[in-house]
């Protein structure tokens, strides 16, 4: 259930304030080149220290301790391993009994029997990401020559967004954003029909970051206010390239050789220094909550690698079982 | 990749115009009442019939042929196979060449080496989600009490859409919607943190109907363009129930006791009776498509009971799975 | 679980005495001849008829319902179907409380909570290798040039068995017997160390065949009574092969160029006339238990095409991965 | 496809002269009592030191680095590592080009193209089964009350073996072994029919352990040489127990409530001092080949320990999904 992929597979696990996360990689090609200095810049783009991130200040230093040698893959499974060195020892034991609104305090406390680690969300944390990047590094490499790159298109609604955020800091809130990611390069014939569509995949893992909300394909939500002449797309070239991509790149569940085109939608932040009601269930009554901490005011300002690593590692899985396929054919 | 599910998993098979489309549930519970009337009244509402669907009228008529004895399930394999009874004879042959837009014909064509079934679009015709509607009816029979229903909310942009659809059939075109689908008393705990997210989940089998491009939980995209302190949502009771349910049923992938709402954006179908532009791949030009047949003038409105089935799926590999859980605590 | 295989992947469904016995194959590559009377040879090897296999006389007719078009596979989902005609009506309903040692009646009734169709073994019935065998006849297609052949060595002991088996007749009893497997032609380089060892995946599927209570590769059993110089087998060739292939083709769970060589144990069929013993759950008392129908004296007689099946459906899913990694690497 | 399990998966990664072996366990009920000192007692049985293992003395010191909070499971994945201390530091790359016989050095050359880490077998070496028992210890608690053990029953084809032992250690050769494992206390109803038989799944596992080249349940090869009336099985009690067990408590792939038991051949290692020959790959040529360091006489030694924690990890996953479908049916 920590596991995603059907070749290239990504496991993760960690808590925010246990010993670490990690990610192994099952599937991975043996002889790419691999170092740990290739996650820094990603890891850099996820890494708080921007205006609206958090100042917690994780070293993030990867350790790759299986799976390659000589600076390449072996082909054998790639364990990357974050050591949480900067943990707060401030004591979370009140969000057990005050969960904080829109976290994951009281959800994780019904599934897992209270047992969970609830410091600083544990296994829930948006720490967690950065397995999810480190995967993203890997997948990347596989999928070369196609990109992907992510930029935000939104905060609070706004495409100039830099007073917007000023103004929500000071009021001790947080604002959304949309991010839109594009893939490049990519070949004609990925994906399945039905279970296994582009889109499905796609949206799966990107359901796994925490916050978002929302998912739309090239035209997305705009073209169910639009008609089908206006939404169809006409095949301009042999190689499916047609004229303005409504699709996002993608028909029936396969890739048409366009660009795949998506935006996703993350909700603010939940953690807000503002007070809150919040349910005391040792007592059975609401009560105000003041959270404190260090909290982004905006998590999609982070967000755009996390949407890139998630879609490379999509793209990575059927790039690889696409070739099975063609091989098959020929 | 014709398979979904990790306990409860559907296996989907079958062609428009080939001799029948089906669906093999595994993981069925034993001793469940079932029998082939069960699965009409949905079937009915998938069926073709009224303004804005096409006439193409098939009889629809399930046959269990296996799992079930005695009108009872056996817990063994279920299959359910539909004949495909009033197959038109035209020839189809010239989609080979002449991909329509919008429509898989390409990315078929792509994808499988020129050997799918191309025949009313063969294995990606819409009429394969009558083994998404035949899975949802024994889906619904295993998450009871919870209920899944599902609704158009707008179509062409419009919540009152009755003329505008009169309007747009005159013109030969078509038109898109979005549908909302709710599932009430759900229990707490349901999904996982990340890849297995009741978001990711249901996403994935969304995404899987044709024509999906499009999905949000709760305030969804709103919520992108709103502050923490608006979205924030307060548990007001112990069972964890809230005061708005903005975040649609669901925090850090797991249901929170709240109804599970989401909506999902239909494009309009790409069959359209007006005169298009494509690629003649056998003349490597740009040429005039006329498409002539039975088609939806709509095709979300025949959507909510696939949304609603492939909710109603989802959610009963999680309350399978979520037994587990509990039981293992106690 | 009734679902096995990663790419190329087999699901089975049906009973005994219900409609159908079937397989749906996911995965199977497009462009490949198929009809149905490319099952008739394989499943005539393994139909009833020669001395000591069951006089019941299905006409196990094939129909393919989806997959090929064109007498092509599309590389959609497969659905073989075999209707079952000739059930005997007699009444099944004592084995409820009164299970036959041996078989599955006491085990399908605790599993299912009684709600198993038990009606000549329901869904353990052997009439299930039906599907198992229209599976290696698609398998044995894919991994072409590759040949996989299954004989009997042994039959109760004996590899001259022909008057033993007459005279186990005669006592209304039956035997067990050994199967040896060879694969031939097998490229060096399929499987994984430990979980997907193609020792792993071949026993997984073997212990999937009705009655098989042992399984060996290469000098197998006899191996652990020697010793290493005994055993250990001299590369003579850059290609891999070896002097004696005392691993049976597989070193560290991947095949080493030389043929895939295991023998599989067939315990005696349990259904015998003879009068045995058994407990009656309705008195809760021991009674004497007569068997009456038509049965099988040796199993294992209709066993190699059945071996046949399961190694080349191991063996065709291991290629078609094998095709990506290759591709990878290059 | 280094990982393995339904529900309590098991993941496994790691090289014998890299940094770490280690193991990730999905599904792991949260609330468990666990420590690092729990792993100890059958890290220490797997250990080497005994006559006939090799002198090879690393720490194998438990590290869990996620999944554990206040000594309790906490539900999210279980990874546990073990720092690679005491690694030798000479040089293995002529076994590249001299690939030892009845060793995967030929096969995983092949595999991974080159790009494996070939020090000490890599991620083929018995190094690896340390995973393996850190998984089996964390079963064996989630089993309880069943119990799984595992005992030596011949080495070299003896019972009595400790002379043989001492006689072939001095030849500089190596022996092999059976391994007998009972699992008592098992409830009736595990399992399912076919693919995931509680044969297919324990020889799936028992199989992925280096150096087994055979499985057999209850009289399993003996049975073949035997008359049904010989091997049927009395059911004597309501609970299902049998007579003599015939059938190593499982009937159709589910257990039948009498202890579950099997035996496993291991070849005598490969490794062995005695000069042999080899094919020379880089000269094309065969070549002697004489192999120093520290290895195991006899690696069945060390095994029931191994053989108890995947016959542990099979019955877990099988126990955590039977607790679904008993409340189903409820």
């Amino acid at each position: 259930m920590n596991s995603f992929g059907r070749i290239f597979k990504i496991s993760i696990f960690g808590e925010s304030h246990g010993k670490s996360v990690g990610v192994t990689l099952d599937g991975v090609p043996a002889g790419m080149s691999l170092c740990e200095e290739d996650f820094i810049p990603d890891l850099l783009r996820r890494k708080s220290g921007s205006k609206g991130t958090t100042p917690r200040n994780e070293d993030d230093i990867p350790e790759i301790i299986s799976g390659v040698f000589n600076e390449k893959t072996t082909g054998a499974p790639l364990t990357v391993v974050f050591r949480n060195n900067n943990v707060s020892s401030k004591d979370y034991s009140n969000l057990v009994n005050h969960p904080r609104p829109g976290h994951a305090d009281f959800t994780g406390k019904i599934k897992f029997g209270g047992f969970n680690d609830y410091r600083g969300g544990g296994h829930f944390s948006a720490r967690m990401t950065l397995a999810l990047v480190a995967a993203g590094v890997v997948a990347k490499k596989i999928i070369n020559p196609a990109v992907v790159s992510a930029e935000i298109i939104e905060i609070g609604g706004e495409r100039d967004y830099d007073n917007i955020l000023t103004e929500t800091m000071k009021q001790h809130d947080s604002l959304g954003g949309i991010i839109q990611c594009a893939a490049k390069m990519i070949p004609a014939g990925l994906g399945e029909p039905y279970f296994d569509s582009v889109e499905s995949v796609i949206s799966h893992l990107v359901f796994s970051i925490p916050a978002v909300k929302g998912i739309e394909f090239g035209d997305g939500f705009r073209s169910a206010r639009m008609k089908g002449s206006e939404v169809n797309d006409n095949i301009i070239n042999r190689d499916g390239t047609t004229e303005k991509n409504s699709s996002g790149g993608i028909n029936g569940g396969i890739t048409n050789s366009n660009d795949i085109i998506f935006r996703v939608a993350f909700r603010p932040t939940p953690s807000i220094s503002k007070s809150q009601n919040t349910y005391n269930f040792s007592d059975d009554k609401m009560e105000v909550l003041e959270i404190h901490g260090r909290h982004d005011a905006c998590v999609a300002l982070r967000a755009p690698v996390i949407v890139e690593s998630v879609c490379a590692a999509a793209l990575a899985d059927f790039m690889i079982l696409e070739q099975i396929q063609k091989r098959i054919k020929e």
